[in-house]
């Protein structure tokens, strides 16, 4: 059967297969509404993690489910894109397949790999057995539990040794993450676990942020690093510039000057590398694990492959490496989504002359606390204070999926304004037994 | 140091120690609000579940921190109380000592036992290992991820049987936990995972309710039992009355009668029985483990030892025991706290003569599914249809902890009710790892 022109046929039309349902895969996805394909979107989780909010979670001030949204949720209305839960094993790039953990492969015409990146240990030992990391929401749920259960440990204990260690929280990583981490666990601790045990001493209660380099936000301008360290500090953050980590135990960290901070509790944000999966392609990797692209973010020599977003190694027109923030991946989605379209719709022609992926810095923005954020612009005046706290609040419930979500951490955000509390202090463990 | 009458000595005042944050267990403290004494309630968890709504959350309608509500925040108000989280292991009732599994024994002068109940296997094969409890969050939460995953593993597989068990929820007992929860799955695939699963035909899903005796609801009146079935059953859950479970096993459900039925699901709500704690203190329990108390709930032989609630083997002037059900606790912990507090205010002189504990039955109800559930109270009409699921709604949202709580409820099911979603299909796994 011959495929009519400009219209879809539901057996002839292409197939586009994406992997991971972060911020590239999703943008690639939507793009392609209009496009005559099939999209399978395949991620090893049946949801979207709303990565940038995940550190709310881990202090107690939202719920998992208001910044998770399944993935088949998000393609009800998308009538040429489905999505499903497995975990992808490998890639038979010859044959066009993509290998799963269940079932039978998927067969794709164009690929699109948006694996994302995971929490980097850099070597460091203990960081994968000691460490918690913040890229799923289930981890996030672990860190909450954690600190939670150390602090009913701490009020029971009369070891001074024990109970300082079960209430010093130490993250390591000085950029965006570690500064809303931190602000979050000071602001967490300062009013509603203060009043949670009035008979522990808050005040002897420590968040510790680390960061090798000389200054906080490394990637921001040095001025908003040092208001972000002055407004840490007020709020009680002990903030720790120039130094490593030279190990991670279960009730202390070692920095690689020798000394020793006693804590149960250390968050490891202190940077990413590209999915493994990357590697375990058979693909130009480089030393990061990152996939090596062309100008228009295809696999060299492999012209209906693409790799988007964090696993992705794109080069900016400088020689530089794309950032691997959520802008990034977005865009690279979108182009890489305009790219097949026009390939689709020209297959008899061509068209393999398109414009390379440029990347538009839209700025950044990390919050410290209440009222209280960091925003750097691409032209224009830096924002602090109240009103990049506002601006940070508005693009960031803007960004989240749907709208119950969007109502529930409107609900959630007012209540912790107005009230001081973070609602969602349980501890729910999976060895929780029915007793 | 005497103590100054009618007035609270923070040394001096007698300590009330409850064991258990459930209904009974908060009703106790709160009421104790205004007493000159310090109250301590020890729970295993954290939080207070809102139980009735548990199947909610297993169901994917509403979040768990919807329906859980830190212990220590209640507290935050309430001056002479406090929370915290640890396991008790046992009572010196001797030394009036609380054992719990860290840290140092707490001292009561009044203890109340309020530790619920536990589900019952009843000696059936295989429950423990392979059916799904429901009495606490996490388990709600792992109902939900393992009906979610096997709907993502039907999708993938060739094999008719497999396909079939993936897809087939039983839910053993017919009490209104057991109609609930299957109402809630038939409308979670009729609507949601029919969405979600274009590839699989939902109606080929099959939900399985199955009672012992004879009707559905059996502690209400006949009337209603027919009503709900016939309500489920223009769901499309499939009733099954007079059907004894014989075994439960990974991947099938066999009955009395050696039919048998491919599952992968089987939710145990065919009853609770007193928490095992019970027995393990030395004292009278029933042959069900409740503890048998006089008719001012306290313990024979120790009168200053309360038990409330599910665990406690409460008589009606009839000789019948006070049902277990949450009016039945709330009520046996204002109670008793109306108790202790006199003692305290006359403690010279007895005051022990004070009338018995009396059970008011203020009804029952049980919702089905959207615009339908069924009340019934002590006197006047049953009410069923519409009306009784508005009388359902309103009521479980009084009966919700806190604000936060409520406005979330809200949102979650005026959004389930207009779009027919359910907005918390999410699978959160433990072993969910970083990639």
């Amino acid at each position: 059967m011959a495929p009519v022109p400009d219209e879809v046929d539901e057996e002839a039309a292409e197939r586009v297969v994406v992997v991971g349902a972060g911020f590239g895969g999703l943008a690639a996805a939507r793009a392609l509404a209009d496009a005559p394909v099939e999209v399978t979107v395949v991620d090893q989780r049946n949801h979207h993690t709303f990565q940038p909010l995940l550190y709310q979670v881990a202090t107690a001030g939202l719920d998992v489910d208001d910044i998770c949204y399944t993935t088949r949720g998000i393609f009800h209305r998308q009538r040429n894109a489905r999505a499903m839960q497995t975990r992808v094993t490998g890639v038979d790039f010859d044959a066009q397949l993509v290998r799963t953990g269940e079932g039978p492969p998927l067969p794709y015409d164009h690929l699109i790999l948006a694996v994302g990146a995971v929490t980097a240990d850099f070597g460091v030992p203990g960081v994968v057995e000691h460490a918690f990391g913040l890229k799923a929401a289930a981890e996030a749920m672990e860190i909450r539990s954690h600190v939670l259960r150390r602090f009913e440990l701490a009020e029971r204990t009369d070891d001074g040794a024990r109970r300082s260690s079960a209430t010093t929280i130490v993250i390591v990583g000085g950029g965006p993450t570690g500064v809303e981490m931190s602000g979050g666990f000071a602001e967490l601790i300062d009013k509603p676990l203060r009043r949670d045990f009035p008979h522990l001493d808050a005040d002897r209660a420590r968040v510790i942020l680390v960061e090798g380099r000389d200054r906080l936000l490394p990637s921001f301008a040095p001025v908003l690093g040092d208001k972000a360290k002055a407004r840490l500090a007020r709020m009680g953050v002990e903030v720790r510039l120039s130094t490593q980590v030279a190990s991670v135990e279960s009730d202390a960290v070692t920095f690689a000057d020798g000394t020793k901070i006693g804590t149960d509790t250390v968050v490891w944000a202190a940077g990413v590398v590209a999915n493994p999966l990357a590697r375990s392609l058979g693909l130009e990797t480089t030393g990061a694990g990152r996939l090596v692209v062309d100008r228009q973010l295809r696999i060299p020599g492999r012209s209906n492959v693409y790799a988007i977003g964090d696993v992705a190694a794109a080069m900016l027109e400088d020689g530089a490496l794309v950032p691997q923030v959520a802008p990034g991946a977005i865009q690279a989605g979108r182009y890489v989504a305009r790219l097949i379209a026009a390939e689709v719709a020209g297959a008899d022609g061509g068209g393999h002359e398109v414009e390379p992926f440029r990347y538009r810095d839209k700025g950044s923005m990390a919050t410290i606390g209440r009222n209280a954020a960091v925003v750097e612009l691409p032209v224009g005046p830096k924002i602090t204070g109240f009103p990049g706290w506002v601006a940070w609040l508005g693009l960031h419930l803007i960004m989240l999926v749907g709208f119950r979500n969007r109502a529930n951490v409107l609900v959630n955000w007012a209540w912790n304004y107005l009230t001081y509390d973070r609602g969602s202090r349980l501890i729910i463990e999976p060895d929780d037994d029915a007793g």
